[in-house]
């Protein structure tokens, strides 16, 4: 716990940028379920809150960020692995900012932060995916270098979906960029 | 892909034990909804079937392993991985053994390859969660030597549960062993 709360950066307006714990999880959740203007209804916000179990803050902390204010609350978050099996990857699971910190810098800061560390682990490539309506999502990986990769058909932005990704109905978009 | 569909031993009735690849996704999520009595209902499926996304069978594929039938059906699966944040620690995420290969041992012989595979990688520990409404699994870890970690309640049955482990209503029972 000491460790994981240790500050590993100040960043403008007071911001501390610290690896995630697991006593953080409580308020990941609750930023899972409202930062994300609602999207998909209910079944979105569960859908997001079943993707991020605490796991990830116990197993994969070494590689996760966590931005929080001088009170404590969760400013932003990103949720990243290096591939166990794929010693070339690196990945991107989860990405947030609250939504009046958005255009500020801090999701870039958050990317930054992890390549810098996936390129100290060796690896060559990050992934991550989203899903197809998050169209603010697409666009930011677009900006941040990411290649949009082949899928098995294109909807009507002309964006390459893989139907049935994650399981029936969970299409993804599924995004690559080299380190 | 050769390397993940490598059989790595032959079981008995002619099942075939292997690591799993990204391609056997829609086959383990055709599981997750039909292999547990219809446990939860609906939401209990869609629960399963979102805390398996594609990532494990992409990155965390040495340490899982799938048990198929000469015909290439799915017999029986286990999802784990190395902490990456805890040196120690061994995670089984997910365990199902279709409905019709019960009792036969393959459950266990699944587990006694994950621990093998984790004292090989210097692991002292395996760590693994369950829902409080699934007796049976909470019976097998017993069995299996696993022991039950406190919680902050113990329900009718004494078993220790931890409140909104997983998120808001997501109860979890939470086991260790010694390797």
């Amino acid at each position: 716990m000491t460790e994981h709360a240790r500050v590993l950066e100040q960043l403008p307006g007071h911001l501390a940028l610290r690896h995630p714990a697991p006593a953080d999880h409580p308020r990941l959740q609750q930023a899972l379920a409202g930062w994300w203007d609602g999207l998909g209804g209910e079944a979105g916000a569960l859908q997001r809150q079943l993707l991020v179990p605490r796991l990830f803050l116990q197993h994969f902390a070494d590689t996760s960020f966590w931005v929080e204010r001088p009170d404590h609350t969760l400013h932003a978050f990103l949720i990243g692995f290096l591939s166990q099996t794929d010693p070339r990857v690196a990945y991107i699971h989860f990405v947030g900012v609250c939504p009046e910190g958005r255009r500020e810098g801090i999701g870039s800061a958050l990317y930054d932060r992890f390549f810098t560390t996936a390129r100290a682990a060796g690896r060559t490539q990050v992934r991550c995916i989203t899903s197809p309506n998050n169209r603010n999502s697409i666009a930011y990986h677009t900006r941040m270098g990411f290649h949009l990769e082949p899928g098995d058909r294109i909807d009507d932005d002309g964006v390459p979906l893989q139907g049935d990704y994650d399981g029936p109905g969970l299409d993804r978009v599924s995004f690559v960029r080299k380190l």
